[in-house]
């Protein structure tokens, strides 16, 4: 055939194209334009589909680092069918990680697989050796030293004269299999077009208890306004109930202007004390304390006794300003002016909130802007304050709190932001991906079984759980949820426990919730009637019917049990009662076990048969299993796959068993206890 | 506050980065890597997640253009919900196609809205109305000439000292909204990351009916080889059944070296004629006919007299030699060698195909052997030849195919290339995604109402739809699937139908297809008993249980009924019998609806009650609605959702319905006929 002439553009590439394809890597969040998420020592499962033309064997290799190293970690993967293949590493150290794929074809392993076929059809022909042992000869040259000549000896077996049997033998000797492997022909290799990255955060991003308290209402003395030394007096009572983080509302002055009363009256009295987020004062703006809290060295001593007993101080980031905010005057710039010269408040109309001026991102001077609002969350960071809760971080912009979360973390990579963004659910996920460490959630307002179910489905089953990590709250000082208002004592408690096992980072606020407050300042409303958001509340810590002993309870629990803590494992069981859900979780390593069945009803008893797939939970259906009931005490003996479970409001709308995984027999030694 | 001192790299970025996120764009294939695909005239609907912070209005567009136009035509994107935003365009032209979204504030349309809302509310004051004045002469300094001056205008009237309620009327006159909406500030708007390509082809490769035929075969005496000259008389018997394509097996030199005896023998006779696949020998390689077919005249003559009878010949491109293929000679480079020098034949150890070398990708000569092989290509182009059935593709490297087909249509933008790749499901999509505009499936062994539902679900819901488009095929010379061995009439029949109605593109093995051969070389095998593959066979074209005329029926209503040619709108339908399954497929403007429905049982008579989405059909529920099966000619009066079927597979294992939308009443003028 004569050759056609063509133009130069209908020539072949250079270089010849990589054979082996690698495509639907997971995680993998928006073609890598975001990280995924992990805490320190938690485990990265990737998956890619690996495929090449033809049938020839594959090698596959999980290439990892930390950011700061040059140099790759390498882990093979394995086929888990139709073309899919897996590995995975561990996160070790708190900064970014980075991940890839590469793959390549395996000459020697496809020879071998041919050559073991022929040989059990008794096909096997002379030279099928000979082409075997120059592949060896190959890895051979990309050897050096020993194990370069004991593969040129190898290769000269297959060549010898043995007899054809003995040769064969050794050709598919796993062990030269595995030298030959060590010594791969990569040049031809294919890599994943992304370097994939993974943001570490330490333990408390993924599993946390929080506990919100207005240090204003701390005093214990009714009618004087509480201080960050009356916190310090508090930090005991949080402790005992087992939370990790202290979580306050701003510190800061409050402004005057415009100052709201009681019950978000527009009319203050002079002794009102305003709203903590109308932020800023003649005292001083976001980096300075309320003056009747207390001052800084209070502050310093605060986050010190905290941290003694096992607690962390988390501040609230509100980047909104009072009339009153030094910044109004220093920086006019940074706020919206109208065209008669008056700034411009916060409004949603026809609402107006005259005592907030939002921050005008959209103004010349924004680098400015920006750069002061990250000297804020330094300053506290360098006050000792590693989490910080944001206020409506969704009506800021996105590239502003990417720009501030990466910055801060750059050279603080412990801080923890927690977005309180209760808003559409994709600015919800997409805040998450910029880098908010833990997001508020709908949890307050997923009531039944089939929306927890749903729900939870979406925030652990699909792409989500890479990128969003929930914390569930019960109440907020904004919300207070209508089933707290009228489902009483079980209702508080099945919410608790909802909160505390269905996803590892919970929060309440509290006072307010060990106490079953449940007056709104409306029927229809879920606003609290005399919310401490305007006023000072006084709590008294020490009332008989407090729930303070069962959420040190359900705290302890979450800390005893890995299972808990974290929300990868999680499983919703069938159990044929609509006012019953049953669920389990386990940790990580399979060893931890814990199942939790929640009557979600307040005012009746309900029972009903729990399913459970004893194979999947790693339970024999031979042998009954025990389980112990880790808030009642109860411990049962169940068979099979199913149970029967009765749970009564009244006395405990919720049982968290601790699954044993074998019952000892009287063949063992010793009886359970 | 006292600055900070931060090093440099703290600083914010040098641009304020766009406030609008434009994220999950859909269609994007592995985040744009490869192009969409649609023929001439189909639709691309867009869709994104377009958000920002707060909550301002936003507008979004999509913006399209041939690949060769330098600038973009803009269509206004419409909210679906859940911040979801959708818009259309037509792929106008035989050629690439791009689009991407662009997305920005809307300031005037957020004023406008929250202005809405204080007026309701009785809150507006003065100065809204000159915030929203300034707005409009901000787009009056955009705008040029005439409508600058209009914009002025208006402004200066929302500043003017007309009643409030009369300035309030004309600030939301929705003229004026339309007016500022023509001149937006699109400095910050934000676009999508990447450029998207849509794959353009012509209707051929969406719709279309072959028919395989062996030319020499074709010859009605018995016994003698049949020619190309025989294939121009049998045209119009393959025409008058209303197929689009005549797709011939391999018409160039068959190699005489191992030849094939019948029934896949390896002792041929030398009368034996060997299998067309094993390409090559004296007389030439891919590029020349065999000669015992006949002449590049005669080649000629059938690709214009097809033509003439609304035929397209497809051709078969196979990338293999015989040992006799002049290559071996001239390019031995192109062949791998054995250490012993001999030639390596294709295996599937332990299966060995002497009478066929596979063509060695990976060798040094590689670039010359990839221009050859696209020479082959061009060389039947330039016949006249348009579409190319690809024997095997997924055993030739994935990105040889990708530059094949991209060369060859650069120039020749109507080619049409089907992949004949039965292997892993991954492998099959990879290989769709590189270019080929249609691939065989795995219809030949989905057979029940599950597996045929779940199959077509994942091909027409699922992303696979933007880059698959399958090409059902009841039987080939390689698969005579189990039921058409075992179900006689009624199972190619009901075959038939499927094939033709569930894909927009089918083909059948002609001949053997409508003269329902069914005998396996063994009990087990899929071969065909005295497979053309391997020798000469006659066919009795006059037989009287020939399915030619029902193959005609159902090729007539796929021609009239566009419902028929697109797989975008396929709908399975509850029925209570699990032999009988329904479904429906509407035309893209909805007007044109089919029902259909096929017994699967060849054995016995099935009937069920079809429930139907009358809504979604854009039937009314009160009224009675005809249904007209147009292969066997019954007409019916349907009443609501639930109708009752009864198919008998002797004489009709499937019904085709055209369902008219309305049955006109005695008010009516007419009756419908």
């Amino acid at each position: 055939m004569a050759k056609r002439a063509r133009p130069e553009a209908a020539q072949p590439p250079a270089e010849r194209p990589p054979r082996v394809v690698i495509e639907n890597v997971a995680p993998e969040i928006d073609a890598g334009r975001f990280p995924v998420k992990r805490t320190v020592g938690e485990q990265v499962v990737v998956e890619a589909d690996v495929f090449t033309e033809g049938h020839d064997a594959l090698v596959a290799v999980l290439r990892h680092r930390r950011e700061g190293e040059p140099s790759w970690t390498e882990v093979a993967m394995a086929p888990v069918g139709n073309d899919r293949w897996r590995a995975s590493f561990a996160v070790r150290a708190l900064e970014p990680h980075r991940y890839t794929i590469e793959a390549w074809v395996d000459a020697f392993g496809s020879w071998a697989h041919g050559f073991e076929r022929k040989l059990a059809a008794g096909a096997v022909e002379p030279v099928d050796l000979l082409v075997g042992a120059e592949l060896v000869e190959q890895a051979a040259a990309r050897a050096e030293g020993d194990e370069g000549a004991r593969l040129r000896g190898s290769a000269a077996a297959l060549r010898g004269d043995a007899p054809l049997e003995e040769r064969a033998r050794q050709a598919l000797d796993p062990e030269l299999r595995l030298a030959v492997a060590r010594h791969p022909d990569r040049s031809g290799a294919a890599r994943h077009a992304r370097e994939l990255v993974v943001s570490v955060d330490r333990e408390r991003g993924r599993f946390s208890a929080w506990y919100e308290l207005f240090p204003r209402s701390a005093s214990p003395e009714p009618g004087r306004h509480g201080t960050l030394r009356d916190v310090v007096d508090r930090l005991p009572y949080v402790a005992s109930m087992g939370f990790d983080v202290l979580y306050l509302p701003p510190i800061h002055p409050i402004g005057r202007a415009f100052r709201k009363g009681r019950n978000n009256s527009t009319e203050a009295t002079p002794v009102d004390v305003g709203s903590p987020w109308a932020i800023g004062g003649p005292e001083g703006g976001h980096t300075a304390i309320h003056p009747e809290l207390g001052t800084a060295e209070d502050f310093r001593r605060l986050v010190s006794r905290a941290r003694e007993l096992g607690l962390e101080l988390a501040l609230d980031v509100a980047f909104q300003c009072s009339p009153d905010h030094p910044w109004v005057k220093e920086h006019p710039q940074w706020f919206r002016r109208r065209p008669d010269g008056s700034v411009q408040y916060a409004e949603n109309p026809p609402k107006k909130y005259q005592d907030v001026y939002p921050l005008e991102f959209d103004n010349p001077d924004w680098r400015a802007l920006w750069s002061a609002l990250l000297d804020v969350v330094l300053h506290w960071a360098d006050e000792g304050v590693r989490i910080f809760r944001v206020d409506n971080p969704h009506t800021k912009p996105f590239r502003f709190w990417e720009w501030l979360i990466a910055e801060a973390r750059r050279t603080r990579p412990d801080l923890v932001f927690l977005a309180e963004a209760f808003t559409r659910p994709k600015v919800m996920y997409h805040l998450a991906k910029l880098g908010f460490t833990q997001s508020y959630t709908y949890f307050s307002w997923r009531n039944t079984k089939g929306e927890l179910t749903q729900y939870l489905t979406e925030l652990t089953r699909s792409p989500v759980k890479d990128f969003f990590r929930p914390s569930f709250w019960p109440n907020t000082p904004d919300i207070l949820p209508e089933p707290l208002q009228y489902g009483g004592r079980p209702m508080f408690q099945a919410r608790l426990v909802l909160a505390a096992t269905l996803a590892a980072s919970y929060g309440i606020y509290g006072a307010a919730f060990e106490h079953m407050e449940g007056r709104a300042v409306r029927s229809g409303s879920e606003e609290y009637l005399d919310s401490e958001k305007y006023q000072l509340r006084s709590w008294q810590l020490d009332r008989e019917d407090s729930l303070r002993d069962f959420i040190a309870r359900v705290n302890r629990i979450r800390r005893e049990h890995p299972a808990l803590q974290s929300n990868e494992r999680l499983a919703f069981h069938p159990i044929d009662n609509e006012q019953l859900i049953a669920y389990s979780k386990a940790s990580e390593d399979l060893s931890d076990l814990v199942l939790v069945v929640v009557n979600l009803d307040p005012h009746h008893v309900h029972a009903g048969w729990l399913e459970l797939p004893l194979e999947l939970l790693g339970l024999r259906g031979d042998e009954p299993y025990q389980v112990h009931d880790l808030l009642g005490g109860g411990r049962y003996l169940w068979h099979g796959e199913r149970n029967y479970v009765e749970l009564d409001p009244a006395s405990a709308p919720a049982q968290i068993f601790r699954i044993r995984r074998r019952v000892r027999t009287e063949r063992d030694f010793d009886y359970f206890m």
